[in-house]
């Protein structure tokens, strides 16, 4: 009986590098997560072994410190091309690189007012997020945010739903919605500025969830994407995952209490998982 | 400017469940974590705030422990099954229901060779799965194994491989070979006796693992996935994902010691990340 | 042979509580997690099984929402010591109550320099504690902060300190010095405006680590604990955690490259750790 | 003002080590993660920044790992103390080493009843666990089980505890009882055989949760302890610490169904938390 190889990749996850980038009168300080996948002509490997189409995943790693020195200067999209750029270019056997960076963000102490020139705060779940990937097509560009934690105490219901004989949800015009937002939008071709886009692109998605009048997760979600394709040309679609992370009233009815709407049970698990991807006409 | 809703998916996710089945003599303990993601026409709750045609997750979460009673009774799958069936015929908007379960295995305990009747150990990684797809052109039925540590101290090398400007790993004939193993296979079709074939493949996984010589982890996993294929008429096709659980050799040299292969760091961050499916001709 | 119980506890732990405070204007909202623990008169439920002297870790749980809604309305010192004072006064059995009270930051999001009256950023590392201990004896507080992520890229180094058969280490003067620091200290007595003094104190950490000339972790660790008793007359003793998370250059050398103290590896294991308690003569 | 250093130790924490054991006909796979731990004359790090008397931790994980060369070979107890004695013995300035090292579980494949020489399965959360403290006054050896997962589907109740105001939770004569289980014993002196006494002590540990007849966690808790302590001369006292993983059973009344003990809620938080020590009279 004969089998055969079909989709598969390979590459080096997980590669953590800070980089301190020195400028007149601060450091920068920089830290992400870089995961390398490769595919393409790597069949024979599989089948018999035979690893001379092989660039290690060590070898891989130790691309992305060196390449670091020169090349990661600015935006993670930036750097996240010029090593996809590397692969392709230096790998015959590689039909298609993918580079995935998520940035650890550090923001600068600040004292009276004034950012500190060297110390910083970090440990935000919020993270950037660059995924470019190259072939013989051409390189795709997106650029997102993630574990973004946003959370409002009202302007949010959610009513007239279907019952069945499995409903026991109480319909409610005013409760917390809160998330974990993942968002990623891809570009039409490339961008000049990827850090003012994303400020601006995440901005908007801040301000659309913080002023919408919320009937739904989907229809929040759907108001936020549909915001940022109407603001941004450079984007061509986006994709929001928005997993609902419930506030539970609590019921004090049995202690002889009144719970309006202020104490709730805050659950992980289970949660409901809402995602969509708006796109132009 | 017009935008438009494209994919999109709500569900319940992280429905964490228990079951006491019991038999005479002794009890069977199931515990099982269960996704449920639908998909259909949703766009007036996108656009419109309409919820009317939105079953809550609240309700699918109800809904997953109320036909447990009855209908989770044997294999994850079958399970899975009746839940994807029960979404989509009794919701007409629904086009497609998608169940994903990860089982946790619970043992009973063996006292002098005999297993006690209601005490388990668990907490093993390594996770059963199940994710089943039915929409109107059919239903898939996809098995697998999550998180299963495997790993062997000798017949694994890695050698040959491309040397570039970037290379510093040196070739070993002879080294531990780890990996936390993600498999699922696609069945062709229906199958009785899902826990008996899933016992036996995840036997021949196991023992191709353990008597392969290895040249690379690509070619243990073609491996793997080509003795399910040969082994297995019901099995359409497998994916194998098997991160890289490196256990590099510490150096005793500066110590004025010789390492002759027996000590090691075991890391988890960066790791080599190798994808591959293996399907029939 | 006679055995007998020793130490012993038992309480509810990871109570997940959200509340709404609603201000003119604006909400505030809180989130935290509440582990209660009791000690006291529990032998007969431990040699006996009798559990006329326990009450239910679910009763603890319900009490702590119940109270919540009229006695959590500053800071969770506050919440906490109120706790404890229910569990010691209403249960004559418990001898001790500790209330340990762990808040997760949200703040209010910021749009054109105003704050939004109902729309919050969460999800830092940084963590917010309480930790009160009733007993007959009396009432220690201790608060503190939990996880906070800080990072300085110079002012540290690391020389002149003990070489051995095993040492590989280089001497530098002039690393990066990251910790994701746990700082907790105990109030003499009870102290009004638990939130200022708590904000103070993080500031006179935060203030002190960026400024200190560091020639090791243990240096700094001291300055911190120092400055806080030198300004705070409320603090009694301040213990500091401060796991090193080490940014160590990566070795371009082989690639002909020079790294000038900009590219390193981020690692998380393994990890040095260096804890002290600070008081005063 | 003055203030003085109180309490505090440094040292490397998860320090992760393979080792390939190589016997006639098989190898033996380890893997521990060790944590060193020194207490001792080091205030003029603290206070002075003067690093002549510290021994970096970097060193500390170098001679870990060059020591297991030699002394890695037969249970987590032996290296421990051998690891602990190398750092008293040739640092003076250090008066107290602690050493703590969990080891991960690797069992040989089984293949038709016979074990594989050389390929194993991991992965489980029950891991064991060596503690030595070593100081002027003597060595104190710990050993122990952690993350034990254990569950019992009957012979479990919860009955006749105190009802109060904040009471919801119903009396129960079988429940299921489960826990993730820390269990930690001291050793009267040293001991030959670590690793049959840890052995036979877990399968008491396991015999006593499996057949006791239960009415509260605090019963069964003391019934392991005792259990130990009766049969284990070599064992001083056990601590053992139970949290709750409760299993609630979910109401499915509002579906006109009647749970009969069968279908439950596994929660993973809030849960109870069970501590206690068990000592000799």
């Amino acid at each position: 009986m004969k089998v055969r190889l079909e989709e598969n990749a390979y590459g080096k996850n997980a590669v953590n590098l800070s980089k301190i980038i020195r400028h007149p009168g601060y450091h920068e300080f920089r830290q992400i997560t870089v995961n390398v996948s490769l595919q393409g002509d790597f069949e024979s490997a599989h089948t018999e072994g035979d690893n001379t189409k092989i660039l290690p995943t060590d070898t891989q790693k130790n691309t992305v410190y060196a390449l670091a020195k020169e090349h990661f200067t600015s935006a993670i999209e930036d750097f996240a091309l010029h090593l996809a750029g590397h692969f392709i270019t230096t790998q015959p056997q590689v039909s298609q690189a993918t580079i995935d960076i998520t940035e650890h963000v550090y923001s600068r102490m600040l004292f009276d007012g004034t950012e500190h020139p060297h110390a910083y705060i970090g440990g935000g779940s919020e993270k950037r997020t660059a995924l470019i990937v190259q072939n013989a097509a051409g390189t795709t560009v997106n650029a997102g945010i993630k574990d973004l934690l946003i959370l409002k105490t009202t302007d949010s219901g959610f009513e007239h739903y279907i019952k069945d004989r499995y409903t026991t949800l109480k319909e409610t015009a005013d409760r917390i919605l809160a998330t974990q937002c993942v968002a990623s939008w891809n570009y039409n071709g490339l961008v000049t500025g990827y850090t003012q886009q994303f400020n601006d692109i995440r901005n908007t998605l801040l301000k659309t969830f913080a002023y919408h009048k919320s009937l739904s997760v989907q229809q929040t979600l759907f108001a936020m994407g549909q915001a940022v394709l109407e603001q941004y040309p450079s984007v061509k679609d986006i994709s929001l995952k928005m997993p609902n992370k419930h506030h539970i009233p609590f019921n004090l009815e049995p202690f002889g209490m009144n719970n309006q709407n202020e104490i709730f049970i805050a659950t992980d698990e289970p949660y409901g998982y809402i995602t969509g991807t708006i796109t132009r006409e």
